[in-house]
């Protein structure tokens, strides 16, 4: 069976290079939610060096960081897992306190409605925008 | 309201320095989950400064491989939530394809009755010393 994350991601890449890509999920519950893949079929972050862990951890903060900036929610959600899918990926979850979940986990039960919405445009634009740029600092530091 | 990790941990503590501590959840679901806990009240990872928040992933990582050594899981999971408690903490969670919620996350809907047990003594006391040596080799590399 094929890996999913190997191929090519069905969903809008926002940032990328050779070693991962970030993608938005598209979840109207969360419409800033995104996702940290490696192009490379690692099943956990063990499997990797200590430089390969620090740079996608760097990859992860830095949509963290811009999230946070674009946004500015309640909570910054991180994870691993990777039980139906192990191919390394973080999910970046951005939550506030009247969404579908909170205070549970997004796997967890909900607990209202919440609100249902896409991303304005802007807000991608934006968002692309300073994940690049918090990638770039976090991988080439000042100056570039 | 005080934040209840800004106190002593109530649960075994496995492995600490002046910057975190490893503990031992106790849930039998999971006998060998483990938290990472930060000593300060820091809310996101992107609160502290680069160095700290390799330091951070170098323990959680740390303790990920210990657990890969001792118990030999199916899949790791990790994650740093922090809805209900906003004091930085990464759960490490060993996951087994016959465990009380795979492939879902453990926060999610239980599929099966699962195995209940605690952590045998053999097994807590070769994980303290696992993390340890993963903790410390982490920190000061080579020759410590």
């Amino acid at each position: 069976m094929t890996c999913p994350l190997c191929l090519t991601s069905p969903h809008p890449i926002l940032w990328q290079d050779n070693f991962c890509r970030v993608v938005l999920l598209n979840d109207t519950d969360y419409p800033a939610y995104c996702r940290v893949e490696l192009v490379e079929h690692v099943i956990e972050m063990t499997d990797l060096n200590h430089d390969d862990r620090v740079r996608t951890m760097m990859i992860v903060f830095a949509v963290e960081a811009a999230i946070r900036e674009v946004i500015q929610p309640d909570k910054i959600n991180l994870a691993s897992l990777g039980n139906k899918t192990p191919h390394m990926h973080w999910h970046v979850i951005p939550r506030f306190e009247q969404d579908k979940h909170f205070p549970n986990s997004h796997w967890g039960e909900a607990v209202r409605t919440g609100e249902s919405s896409n991303i304005p445009e802007i807000t991608l634009t934006n968002l692309k925008e300073k994940i690049h740029r918090h990638a770039i600092y976090a991988l080439h530091g000042h100056g570039n």
